[in-house]
Protein backbone atom coordinates (compact mmCIF):
# COMPACT_ATOMS: atom_id res chain seq x y z
CA UNK A 1 0.00 0.00 0.00
CA UNK A 2 1.33 3.50 -0.89
CA UNK A 3 1.41 5.93 2.12
CA UNK A 4 -1.20 8.78 0.57
CA UNK A 5 -3.93 5.50 0.79
CA UNK A 6 -4.61 6.45 3.95
CA UNK A 7 -5.58 9.52 3.26
CA UNK A 8 -7.69 9.21 -0.03
CA UNK A 9 -11.08 9.12 2.30
CA UNK A 10 -10.16 11.17 5.24
CA UNK A 11 -11.31 14.45 4.26
CA UNK A 12 -14.95 14.83 2.96
CA UNK A 13 -16.99 16.50 5.88
CA UNK A 14 -16.42 18.50 9.02
CA UNK A 15 -17.12 15.84 11.83
CA UNK A 16 -19.78 17.10 14.07
CA UNK A 17 -17.54 16.26 16.79
CA UNK A 18 -14.45 18.52 15.72
CA UNK A 19 -13.00 20.80 18.10
CA UNK A 20 -13.66 24.46 16.83
CA UNK A 21 -9.90 25.03 16.21
CA UNK A 22 -9.13 22.29 14.06
CA UNK A 23 -9.08 24.21 10.81
CA UNK A 24 -10.05 24.40 7.30
CA UNK A 25 -12.42 21.74 7.33
CA UNK A 26 -14.34 23.09 9.89
CA UNK A 27 -17.71 25.51 9.71
CA UNK A 28 -18.95 24.29 6.18
CA UNK A 29 -16.24 25.40 4.59
CA UNK A 30 -15.39 22.81 1.40
CA UNK A 31 -12.35 20.72 2.04
CA UNK A 32 -9.13 20.80 -0.30
CA UNK A 33 -9.15 18.05 -3.11
CA UNK A 34 -6.38 15.60 -2.52
CA UNK A 35 -3.48 15.59 -4.12
CA UNK A 36 -3.88 19.41 -4.68
CA UNK A 37 -1.04 21.51 -4.14
CA UNK A 38 -1.83 24.04 -1.26
CA UNK A 39 -1.98 27.61 -2.58
CA UNK A 40 1.20 29.86 -1.53
CA UNK A 41 -2.03 32.45 0.08
CA UNK A 42 -2.60 30.00 2.51
CA UNK A 43 0.40 30.26 4.83
CA UNK A 44 -0.30 31.10 8.02
CA UNK A 45 -0.10 34.84 9.36
CA UNK A 46 0.92 34.33 13.38
CA UNK A 47 -0.18 37.56 13.94
CA UNK A 48 -3.64 38.07 12.22
CA UNK A 49 -6.39 36.39 13.28
CA UNK A 50 -9.31 34.33 11.28
CA UNK A 51 -12.20 32.18 12.22
CA UNK A 52 -13.29 34.08 14.94
CA UNK A 53 -10.30 35.66 16.38
CA UNK A 54 -8.19 32.78 16.54
CA UNK A 55 -4.78 33.08 14.71
CA UNK A 56 -4.26 30.86 12.35
CA UNK A 57 -1.01 28.76 13.63
CA UNK A 58 -1.40 28.63 17.15
CA UNK A 59 1.74 27.92 18.18
CA UNK A 60 1.20 24.00 16.80
CA UNK A 61 4.45 22.57 16.59
CA UNK A 62 5.39 19.23 15.03
CA UNK A 63 9.09 18.65 15.67
CA UNK A 64 11.59 14.90 14.80
CA UNK A 65 12.08 13.96 11.17
CA UNK A 66 9.82 11.57 10.03
CA UNK A 67 7.26 13.92 12.00
CA UNK A 68 8.21 17.15 10.02
CA UNK A 69 8.69 14.89 6.34
CA UNK A 70 5.09 14.36 6.74
CA UNK A 71 3.69 17.27 7.31
CA UNK A 72 5.84 18.83 4.92
CA UNK A 73 4.34 16.23 2.08
CA UNK A 74 1.19 16.53 3.16
CA UNK A 75 -1.46 19.13 1.18
CA UNK A 76 -3.70 19.43 3.66
CA UNK A 77 -1.69 21.03 6.34
CA UNK A 78 -1.26 24.82 6.13
CA UNK A 79 2.54 25.19 7.17
CA UNK A 80 4.42 28.21 9.32
CA UNK A 81 8.41 28.01 9.88
CA UNK A 82 10.03 25.60 9.74
CA UNK A 83 13.40 25.44 11.79
CA UNK A 84 16.11 23.13 10.66
CA UNK A 85 19.63 22.27 11.53
CA UNK A 86 22.45 22.46 8.84
CA UNK A 87 22.60 18.99 9.09
CA UNK A 88 18.89 18.08 9.61
CA UNK A 89 18.55 20.23 6.27
CA UNK A 90 20.55 18.12 4.23
CA UNK A 91 17.76 15.31 4.81
CA UNK A 92 14.72 17.49 4.71
CA UNK A 93 15.53 20.77 3.09
CA UNK A 94 14.59 19.48 -0.98
CA UNK A 95 11.52 18.09 0.09
CA UNK A 96 9.77 21.15 1.46
CA UNK A 97 6.76 23.16 -0.54
CA UNK A 98 8.36 26.04 -2.39
CA UNK A 99 6.41 28.84 -0.61
CA UNK A 100 8.10 27.71 2.49
CA UNK A 101 11.30 28.73 3.75
CA UNK A 102 13.87 27.38 6.11
CA UNK A 103 15.37 28.68 8.94
CA UNK A 104 18.96 27.83 9.61
CA UNK A 105 18.99 27.66 13.53
CA UNK A 106 21.72 25.92 16.16
CA UNK A 107 19.87 22.66 17.47
CA UNK A 108 20.14 24.59 20.82
CA UNK A 109 18.01 27.49 19.41
CA UNK A 110 15.52 24.70 18.05
CA UNK A 111 14.98 23.32 21.64
CA UNK A 112 14.37 26.71 23.69
CA UNK A 113 11.06 27.19 21.21
CA UNK A 114 9.86 23.63 21.92
CA UNK A 115 9.09 22.36 25.39
CA UNK A 116 11.68 21.31 27.64
CA UNK A 117 13.23 17.69 27.02
CA UNK A 118 11.46 17.38 23.18
CA UNK A 119 13.27 15.72 21.18
CA UNK A 120 13.40 17.76 17.95
CA UNK A 121 16.55 15.41 15.95
CA UNK A 122 17.34 19.23 14.20
CA UNK A 123 14.10 19.56 12.48
CA UNK A 124 10.84 21.67 13.52
CA UNK A 125 7.94 22.67 11.74
CA UNK A 126 4.56 25.06 12.77
CA UNK A 127 1.51 23.46 11.42
CA UNK A 128 -2.25 24.09 11.04
CA UNK A 129 -4.13 20.96 12.35
CA UNK A 130 -5.31 18.41 10.20
CA UNK A 131 -9.16 19.08 9.28
CA UNK A 132 -11.70 16.99 10.96
CA UNK A 133 -12.25 13.84 9.35
CA UNK A 134 -15.68 12.27 10.15
CA UNK A 135 -16.37 8.18 10.85
CA UNK A 136 -19.69 7.67 8.67
CA UNK A 137 -17.79 9.24 5.45
CA UNK A 138 -15.23 6.95 6.21
CA UNK A 139 -17.09 3.98 6.74
CA UNK A 140 -18.94 4.61 3.46
CA UNK A 141 -16.38 5.10 1.31
CA UNK A 142 -15.42 2.66 -1.06
CA UNK A 143 -12.71 0.29 -0.06
CA UNK A 144 -9.53 1.12 -1.58
CA UNK A 145 -8.14 -0.49 -3.97
CA UNK A 146 -5.26 -1.67 -2.67
CA UNK A 147 -7.29 -3.41 0.86
CA UNK A 148 -9.60 -5.26 -1.46
CA UNK A 149 -9.30 -9.01 0.39
CA UNK A 150 -7.68 -7.48 3.44
CA UNK A 151 -10.44 -7.10 6.33
CA UNK A 152 -10.55 -3.28 7.23
CA UNK A 153 -9.44 -2.56 10.95
CA UNK A 154 -10.73 0.44 12.93
CA UNK A 155 -8.58 1.35 16.80
CA UNK A 156 -10.94 2.71 19.10
CA UNK A 157 -9.31 4.46 22.00
CA UNK A 158 -11.26 5.07 25.24
CA UNK A 159 -9.80 7.90 26.57
CA UNK A 160 -5.97 6.85 26.32
CA UNK A 161 -3.92 10.08 27.50
CA UNK A 162 -0.58 9.48 27.20
CA UNK A 163 0.80 11.18 24.29
CA UNK A 164 3.76 8.83 23.69
CA UNK A 165 1.08 5.83 23.98
CA UNK A 166 -0.77 7.16 21.07
CA UNK A 167 1.76 8.28 18.86
CA UNK A 168 3.19 4.96 19.34
CA UNK A 169 0.14 3.43 18.35
CA UNK A 170 -0.70 5.40 15.82
CA UNK A 171 2.61 4.78 14.20
CA UNK A 172 1.91 1.26 13.92
CA UNK A 173 -1.91 2.02 12.65
CA UNK A 174 -0.11 3.26 9.30
CA UNK A 175 2.58 0.13 9.86
CA UNK A 176 -0.72 -2.21 9.59
CA UNK A 177 -2.89 -0.37 7.29
CA UNK A 178 -5.68 0.70 10.09
CA UNK A 179 -8.44 2.52 8.32
CA UNK A 180 -9.31 5.06 10.75
CA UNK A 181 -8.43 5.75 14.62
CA UNK A 182 -11.08 7.04 16.66
CA UNK A 183 -10.92 8.84 19.58
CA UNK A 184 -13.45 11.03 22.10
CA UNK A 185 -12.83 14.61 21.34
CA UNK A 186 -12.87 15.65 24.71
CA UNK A 187 -10.68 12.99 26.71
CA UNK A 188 -7.79 12.88 23.71
CA UNK A 189 -3.95 14.09 23.64
CA UNK A 190 -3.06 17.09 21.47
CA UNK A 191 -1.86 16.18 17.85
CA UNK A 192 1.62 17.53 18.19
CA UNK A 193 4.61 17.58 19.89
CA UNK A 194 5.52 14.83 21.53
CA UNK A 195 2.57 12.55 20.39
CA UNK A 196 3.40 13.47 16.27
CA UNK A 197 6.84 12.87 17.18
CA UNK A 198 6.59 9.24 18.48
CA UNK A 199 3.78 9.13 15.76
CA UNK A 200 7.05 9.19 13.54
CA UNK A 201 5.13 11.19 10.54
CA UNK A 202 1.43 8.35 11.18
CA UNK A 203 -0.12 11.27 12.01
CA UNK A 204 -0.33 12.56 8.50
CA UNK A 205 -1.16 9.11 6.89
CA UNK A 206 -3.74 7.42 9.42
CA UNK A 207 -7.20 8.90 9.29
CA UNK A 208 -7.84 10.30 12.84
CA UNK A 209 -11.53 10.73 13.60
CA UNK A 210 -12.90 12.60 17.07
CA UNK A 211 -15.92 11.25 18.35
CA UNK A 212 -18.08 12.97 21.14
CA UNK A 213 -19.29 9.44 22.32
CA UNK A 214 -17.18 6.56 21.38
CA UNK A 215 -20.35 3.83 22.26
CA UNK A 216 -22.47 5.71 19.71
CA UNK A 217 -18.95 5.50 17.11
CA UNK A 218 -19.60 1.74 18.23
CA UNK A 219 -22.79 1.39 17.24
CA UNK A 220 -21.89 2.66 14.10
CA UNK A 221 -19.23 0.64 13.52
CA UNK A 222 -21.85 -2.55 14.15
CA UNK A 223 -24.02 -0.84 11.09
CA UNK A 224 -21.21 -1.19 9.09
CA UNK A 225 -20.39 -4.89 9.58
CA UNK A 226 -17.64 -4.14 12.21
CA UNK A 227 -17.01 -6.92 14.73
CA UNK A 228 -16.09 -5.15 18.15
CA UNK A 229 -13.82 -6.60 19.95
CA UNK A 230 -12.25 -5.08 23.84
CA UNK A 231 -9.04 -6.02 24.81
CA UNK A 232 -8.81 -6.80 28.04
CA UNK A 233 -6.12 -8.50 30.87
CA UNK A 234 -9.92 -10.29 32.03
CA UNK A 235 -10.82 -11.00 28.55
CA UNK A 236 -13.42 -14.22 28.10
CA UNK A 237 -11.14 -15.44 25.56
CA UNK A 238 -7.85 -14.96 23.64
CA UNK A 239 -7.04 -12.48 20.66
CA UNK A 240 -6.52 -15.36 18.30
CA UNK A 241 -9.98 -17.16 19.40
CA UNK A 242 -11.67 -13.71 19.57
CA UNK A 243 -10.65 -12.80 15.60
CA UNK A 244 -13.69 -13.36 12.61
CA UNK A 245 -13.50 -13.30 9.24
CA UNK A 246 -14.22 -9.89 8.49
CA UNK A 247 -13.93 -6.36 9.36
CA UNK A 248 -12.87 -5.48 13.06
CA UNK A 249 -12.84 -2.62 15.26
CA UNK A 250 -10.18 -2.74 18.14
CA UNK A 251 -10.82 -1.01 21.30
CA UNK A 252 -8.12 -0.22 23.73
CA UNK A 253 -8.55 1.39 27.09
CA UNK A 254 -6.36 3.48 29.62
CA UNK A 255 -3.72 2.58 31.42
CA UNK A 256 -4.89 3.31 34.61
CA UNK A 257 -8.42 2.56 34.82
CA UNK A 258 -8.92 0.39 31.05
CA UNK A 259 -11.70 0.27 28.79
CA UNK A 260 -15.01 1.93 30.53
CA UNK A 261 -17.77 -0.30 31.29
CA UNK A 262 -20.71 1.65 29.11
CA UNK A 263 -17.90 1.04 26.08
CA UNK A 264 -16.85 -2.61 26.58
CA UNK A 265 -20.88 -3.17 27.01
CA UNK A 266 -21.19 -1.97 23.10
CA UNK A 267 -18.56 -4.61 22.31
CA UNK A 268 -19.65 -8.25 20.83
CA UNK A 269 -16.36 -9.65 22.84
CA UNK A 270 -13.84 -8.81 24.94
CA UNK A 271 -10.19 -10.45 24.00
CA UNK A 272 -6.78 -10.83 25.64
CA UNK A 273 -3.07 -11.28 24.79
CA UNK A 274 -1.59 -14.22 26.81
CA UNK A 275 0.88 -13.55 28.87
CA UNK A 276 2.29 -15.11 32.25
CA UNK A 277 1.53 -13.96 35.34
CA UNK A 278 4.70 -11.94 36.41
CA UNK A 279 2.94 -9.26 34.65
CA UNK A 280 -0.75 -7.87 35.05
CA UNK A 281 -0.38 -6.19 31.38
CA UNK A 282 1.46 -5.21 28.48
CA UNK A 283 2.19 -1.28 27.94
CA UNK A 284 -0.76 -0.15 25.59
CA UNK A 285 0.92 0.40 22.40
CA UNK A 286 2.88 -2.71 22.64
CA UNK A 287 -0.59 -4.30 23.01
CA UNK A 288 -1.93 -2.81 20.55
CA UNK A 289 0.74 -3.69 18.02
CA UNK A 290 0.59 -7.17 19.01
CA UNK A 291 -3.07 -7.43 18.59
CA UNK A 292 -2.31 -5.25 14.49
CA UNK A 293 -0.37 -8.14 13.84
CA UNK A 294 -2.19 -10.55 14.90
CA UNK A 295 -5.10 -9.34 13.05
CA UNK A 296 -3.20 -9.20 9.92
CA UNK A 297 -1.50 -12.28 10.18
CA UNK A 298 -4.86 -14.17 10.06
CA UNK B 1 4.86 -18.66 36.68
CA UNK B 2 5.26 -16.57 39.57
CA UNK B 3 6.44 -13.37 39.62
CA UNK B 4 10.12 -14.38 41.30
CA UNK B 5 10.67 -17.21 39.14
CA UNK B 6 12.40 -14.98 37.51
CA UNK B 7 14.50 -14.07 39.78
CA UNK B 8 15.89 -16.73 40.74
CA UNK B 9 18.83 -17.31 38.81
CA UNK B 10 19.68 -13.76 38.45
CA UNK B 11 22.00 -12.88 41.42
CA UNK B 12 25.02 -15.54 41.86
CA UNK B 13 27.95 -14.15 40.77
CA UNK B 14 29.30 -10.28 39.95
CA UNK B 15 29.73 -9.64 36.57
CA UNK B 16 32.77 -8.85 34.92
CA UNK B 17 31.48 -5.98 32.75
CA UNK B 18 29.18 -4.25 35.90
CA UNK B 19 29.66 -0.75 36.51
CA UNK B 20 31.56 0.30 39.36
CA UNK B 21 28.18 1.61 41.36
CA UNK B 22 26.36 -1.64 40.77
CA UNK B 23 25.87 -2.24 44.41
CA UNK B 24 26.42 -4.82 46.56
CA UNK B 25 26.97 -7.95 44.45
CA UNK B 26 30.30 -5.88 43.77
CA UNK B 27 33.36 -6.86 44.92
CA UNK B 28 33.70 -10.83 45.46
CA UNK B 29 31.23 -10.15 48.15
CA UNK B 30 28.40 -13.19 48.01
CA UNK B 31 24.70 -11.79 47.35
CA UNK B 32 21.94 -12.88 49.53
CA UNK B 33 20.20 -15.85 48.89
CA UNK B 34 16.81 -15.48 47.08
CA UNK B 35 13.38 -15.18 49.87
CA UNK B 36 15.62 -14.15 52.62
CA UNK B 37 13.89 -10.88 54.08
CA UNK B 38 16.89 -8.04 54.18
CA UNK B 39 18.78 -7.64 57.08
CA UNK B 40 17.48 -3.90 59.04
CA UNK B 41 21.32 -3.12 59.18
CA UNK B 42 21.49 -2.97 55.24
CA UNK B 43 18.80 -0.05 55.26
CA UNK B 44 20.80 2.74 53.23
CA UNK B 45 22.79 5.68 55.22
CA UNK B 46 23.17 8.20 52.50
CA UNK B 47 25.69 10.56 54.26
CA UNK B 48 28.07 7.72 54.93
CA UNK B 49 30.10 7.03 51.64
CA UNK B 50 31.02 3.24 50.84
CA UNK B 51 32.62 1.37 48.44
CA UNK B 52 35.15 3.81 47.19
CA UNK B 53 33.53 7.05 48.57
CA UNK B 54 30.60 6.77 47.01
CA UNK B 55 27.28 7.50 49.33
CA UNK B 56 25.29 4.24 49.46
CA UNK B 57 22.44 5.96 47.99
CA UNK B 58 23.29 7.87 44.97
CA UNK B 59 19.92 9.54 44.46
CA UNK B 60 18.36 6.57 42.66
CA UNK B 61 14.32 7.39 42.70
CA UNK B 62 12.07 4.99 41.54
CA UNK B 63 8.53 6.40 41.15
CA UNK B 64 5.39 5.21 39.91
CA UNK B 65 2.93 2.59 42.08
CA UNK B 66 4.19 -0.64 40.17
CA UNK B 67 7.82 0.32 40.38
CA UNK B 68 7.28 0.68 43.99
CA UNK B 69 5.75 -1.63 44.76
CA UNK B 70 8.35 -3.59 42.69
CA UNK B 71 11.54 -2.77 44.21
CA UNK B 72 9.54 -2.91 47.93
CA UNK B 73 9.06 -6.48 47.47
CA UNK B 74 12.66 -7.03 45.98
CA UNK B 75 14.47 -8.37 48.80
CA UNK B 76 18.11 -7.60 46.68
CA UNK B 77 17.53 -3.91 46.82
CA UNK B 78 18.47 -1.66 49.51
CA UNK B 79 16.00 0.72 49.27
CA UNK B 80 16.02 4.57 51.25
CA UNK B 81 13.32 6.77 51.80
CA UNK B 82 9.67 6.00 50.39
CA UNK B 83 7.62 8.97 49.79
CA UNK B 84 3.80 8.71 49.38
CA UNK B 85 0.79 10.72 49.29
CA UNK B 86 -2.13 9.64 51.38
CA UNK B 87 -4.20 8.24 48.48
CA UNK B 88 -0.97 6.03 47.46
CA UNK B 89 0.04 4.81 51.28
CA UNK B 90 -3.55 3.47 51.06
CA UNK B 91 -2.29 1.38 48.04
CA UNK B 92 1.30 0.55 48.92
CA UNK B 93 1.18 0.96 52.45
CA UNK B 94 0.90 -2.36 53.76
CA UNK B 95 3.21 -3.94 51.60
CA UNK B 96 6.63 -2.38 52.54
CA UNK B 97 8.97 -3.97 54.77
CA UNK B 98 9.26 -3.40 58.85
CA UNK B 99 12.13 -1.41 58.89
CA UNK B 100 10.97 1.44 55.70
CA UNK B 101 9.07 4.27 56.83
CA UNK B 102 6.61 6.06 55.33
CA UNK B 103 6.51 9.40 54.65
CA UNK B 104 3.50 10.84 53.63
CA UNK B 105 3.53 14.01 51.59
CA UNK B 106 1.99 16.32 49.43
CA UNK B 107 1.90 15.24 45.40
CA UNK B 108 3.41 18.61 44.58
CA UNK B 109 6.19 18.11 47.09
CA UNK B 110 6.95 14.64 45.87
CA UNK B 111 7.16 16.18 42.39
CA UNK B 112 9.78 18.34 43.61
CA UNK B 113 11.93 15.74 44.68
CA UNK B 114 11.94 13.97 41.17
CA UNK B 115 12.61 15.09 37.27
CA UNK B 116 10.73 17.39 35.90
CA UNK B 117 7.48 16.30 34.13
CA UNK B 118 7.86 12.19 36.11
CA UNK B 119 4.47 10.96 36.14
CA UNK B 120 5.15 9.71 39.86
CA UNK B 121 1.50 8.54 41.19
CA UNK B 122 2.26 10.30 44.58
CA UNK B 123 5.00 7.12 45.00
CA UNK B 124 8.70 7.23 45.30
CA UNK B 125 11.48 4.84 46.47
CA UNK B 126 15.07 5.70 47.15
CA UNK B 127 16.36 2.52 46.50
CA UNK B 128 20.29 0.81 45.53
CA UNK B 129 20.62 -0.10 42.00
CA UNK B 130 20.25 -4.02 41.98
CA UNK B 131 23.26 -6.10 42.37
CA UNK B 132 25.42 -7.05 38.87
CA UNK B 133 24.16 -10.23 37.09
CA UNK B 134 26.21 -12.27 34.88
CA UNK B 135 25.25 -14.02 31.79
CA UNK B 136 27.36 -16.89 31.74
CA UNK B 137 25.54 -17.90 35.34
CA UNK B 138 22.59 -17.71 34.06
CA UNK B 139 22.74 -19.60 31.06
CA UNK B 140 24.34 -22.52 33.15
CA UNK B 141 21.84 -22.28 35.64
CA UNK B 142 19.29 -25.09 35.49
CA UNK B 143 16.16 -23.86 33.66
CA UNK B 144 13.32 -23.22 35.78
CA UNK B 145 10.89 -25.46 36.66
CA UNK B 146 7.69 -23.29 35.31
CA UNK B 147 9.93 -22.82 32.66
CA UNK B 148 10.15 -26.61 31.58
CA UNK B 149 9.01 -27.63 27.50
CA UNK B 150 9.55 -24.06 26.94
CA UNK B 151 11.94 -22.21 25.17
CA UNK B 152 14.25 -19.79 26.72
CA UNK B 153 14.51 -15.97 25.37
CA UNK B 154 17.18 -13.05 25.73
CA UNK B 155 16.53 -10.39 24.51
CA UNK B 156 19.87 -8.76 23.14
CA UNK B 157 19.79 -4.42 23.24
CA UNK B 158 22.34 -3.42 20.99
CA UNK B 159 22.83 0.43 21.98
CA UNK B 160 19.21 1.27 22.75
CA UNK B 161 19.08 4.54 24.53
CA UNK B 162 15.53 5.85 24.94
CA UNK B 163 14.66 4.68 28.36
CA UNK B 164 10.94 4.44 27.91
CA UNK B 165 11.17 2.51 25.01
CA UNK B 166 14.06 -0.14 27.20
CA UNK B 167 11.48 0.51 30.01
CA UNK B 168 8.19 -1.28 28.18
CA UNK B 169 10.09 -3.89 26.63
CA UNK B 170 11.37 -4.71 30.15
CA UNK B 171 7.66 -4.90 30.80
CA UNK B 172 7.27 -7.34 27.90
CA UNK B 173 9.63 -9.44 28.82
CA UNK B 174 8.37 -10.04 32.05
CA UNK B 175 5.01 -10.43 30.64
CA UNK B 176 6.28 -13.10 27.89
CA UNK B 177 9.38 -14.87 30.54
CA UNK B 178 12.32 -13.90 28.70
CA UNK B 179 15.38 -15.38 30.98
CA UNK B 180 17.21 -12.44 30.79
CA UNK B 181 17.82 -8.58 28.76
CA UNK B 182 21.23 -8.31 27.75
CA UNK B 183 22.53 -4.60 27.08
CA UNK B 184 26.25 -3.03 26.27
CA UNK B 185 27.38 -1.30 30.01
CA UNK B 186 28.69 1.72 28.65
CA UNK B 187 25.52 2.23 26.19
CA UNK B 188 22.84 2.05 28.63
CA UNK B 189 20.07 3.97 30.00
CA UNK B 190 20.40 4.71 34.00
CA UNK B 191 17.80 2.37 35.48
CA UNK B 192 15.87 4.20 37.37
CA UNK B 193 13.66 7.14 37.08
CA UNK B 194 11.43 7.17 33.28
CA UNK B 195 13.20 3.42 32.97
CA UNK B 196 11.95 2.19 35.57
CA UNK B 197 8.18 3.49 35.82
CA UNK B 198 8.01 2.67 32.00
CA UNK B 199 9.19 -1.11 32.98
CA UNK B 200 6.15 -0.86 35.61
CA UNK B 201 8.35 -3.25 38.30
CA UNK B 202 9.55 -5.31 35.52
CA UNK B 203 13.44 -4.20 36.45
CA UNK B 204 12.55 -6.23 39.53
CA UNK B 205 11.54 -9.31 37.85
CA UNK B 206 13.66 -10.14 34.79
CA UNK B 207 17.23 -10.48 35.00
CA UNK B 208 18.91 -7.81 33.46
CA UNK B 209 22.80 -8.22 32.37
CA UNK B 210 25.37 -5.39 31.39
CA UNK B 211 27.84 -6.95 29.50
CA UNK B 212 31.38 -5.18 27.74
CA UNK B 213 30.89 -6.57 24.36
CA UNK B 214 27.63 -7.56 22.73
CA UNK B 215 29.41 -9.85 19.81
CA UNK B 216 31.06 -11.69 22.51
CA UNK B 217 27.36 -12.24 24.67
CA UNK B 218 26.26 -13.77 21.21
CA UNK B 219 28.94 -16.05 21.04
CA UNK B 220 27.92 -17.35 24.35
CA UNK B 221 24.83 -17.51 23.38
CA UNK B 222 25.55 -19.55 20.39
CA UNK B 223 27.63 -21.65 22.30
CA UNK B 224 24.75 -22.34 24.57
CA UNK B 225 22.55 -23.13 21.71
CA UNK B 226 20.70 -20.32 21.26
CA UNK B 227 19.70 -19.27 17.35
CA UNK B 228 20.49 -15.62 17.48
CA UNK B 229 17.55 -13.71 15.40
CA UNK B 230 18.47 -9.84 13.84
CA UNK B 231 14.95 -8.13 13.70
CA UNK B 232 15.63 -5.49 11.22
CA UNK B 233 13.36 -3.92 8.58
CA UNK B 234 15.78 -5.42 5.72
CA UNK B 235 15.69 -9.13 6.89
CA UNK B 236 15.81 -11.96 4.67
CA UNK B 237 13.06 -13.66 5.96
CA UNK B 238 9.44 -13.38 7.98
CA UNK B 239 9.68 -13.59 11.87
CA UNK B 240 7.72 -16.25 12.05
CA UNK B 241 9.82 -18.23 9.16
CA UNK B 242 12.94 -17.29 10.89
CA UNK B 243 12.05 -18.84 14.46
CA UNK B 244 13.44 -22.76 14.98
CA UNK B 245 12.36 -25.25 17.68
CA UNK B 246 14.58 -24.55 20.38
CA UNK B 247 15.87 -21.28 22.22
CA UNK B 248 16.09 -17.91 20.97
CA UNK B 249 18.46 -14.81 21.54
CA UNK B 250 16.50 -11.75 19.84
CA UNK B 251 18.81 -8.90 19.04
CA UNK B 252 17.16 -5.61 18.70
CA UNK B 253 18.82 -2.01 17.28
CA UNK B 254 18.08 1.52 18.13
CA UNK B 255 15.84 3.20 16.49
CA UNK B 256 18.24 5.60 14.92
CA UNK B 257 21.07 3.32 13.47
CA UNK B 258 19.62 0.07 13.87
CA UNK B 259 21.92 -3.08 14.92
CA UNK B 260 25.57 -2.29 14.20
CA UNK B 261 26.69 -4.17 11.40
CA UNK B 262 29.29 -6.42 13.57
CA UNK B 263 26.65 -7.44 15.79
CA UNK B 264 24.56 -8.16 12.99
CA UNK B 265 27.23 -10.48 11.34
CA UNK B 266 27.03 -12.27 14.98
CA UNK B 267 23.37 -13.55 14.76
CA UNK B 268 21.86 -16.41 12.57
CA UNK B 269 19.73 -14.84 10.43
CA UNK B 270 17.58 -11.40 10.24
CA UNK B 271 14.38 -11.32 10.55
CA UNK B 272 11.43 -8.47 9.47
CA UNK B 273 8.03 -7.83 10.74
CA UNK B 274 6.05 -7.89 7.85
CA UNK B 275 4.41 -4.14 7.50
CA UNK B 276 2.82 -2.07 5.21
CA UNK B 277 5.05 0.37 3.09
CA UNK B 278 3.35 3.64 4.57
CA UNK B 279 5.56 3.49 7.67
CA UNK B 280 9.38 2.52 7.01
CA UNK B 281 9.62 0.97 10.28
CA UNK B 282 7.72 0.20 13.96
CA UNK B 283 9.09 1.76 17.22
CA UNK B 284 11.43 -0.99 18.87
CA UNK B 285 9.46 -1.92 21.71
CA UNK B 286 6.08 -2.51 19.69
CA UNK B 287 8.62 -4.54 17.40
CA UNK B 288 9.76 -6.47 20.37
CA UNK B 289 6.65 -6.80 22.43
CA UNK B 290 5.18 -8.55 18.69
CA UNK B 291 8.17 -10.77 18.76
CA UNK B 292 8.05 -11.92 22.03
CA UNK B 293 4.38 -12.70 21.14
CA UNK B 294 5.44 -14.99 18.23
CA UNK B 295 8.10 -16.65 19.94
CA UNK B 296 5.52 -17.65 22.96
CA UNK B 297 3.00 -18.49 20.02
CA UNK B 298 4.82 -20.79 18.61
Amino acid sequence: MAPRDFRKNAHSKPSKGGRPHRGPGKGGKPSRPPGKPQPQSSAPRPQRPEHGGRPANPGNWLYGLHAVQAALANPRRKLGRLLLTRRAAEIVGEERPDHVRVEIMEADAIGKLLPPGAVHQGAALEASPLPATDLETLLEAPHDRHQEGRRRIVLVLDQLSDPHNVGAILRSAAAFGVTAVVVQDRHAPPLSGALAKAASGALDLVPYVEVVNITRALEKLAEHGFWRIALAGDGEQSLQAAIPAGDVALVLGSEGDGIRRLVREHCDTAALIPIGGAMESLNVSNAAAIALYELRRI
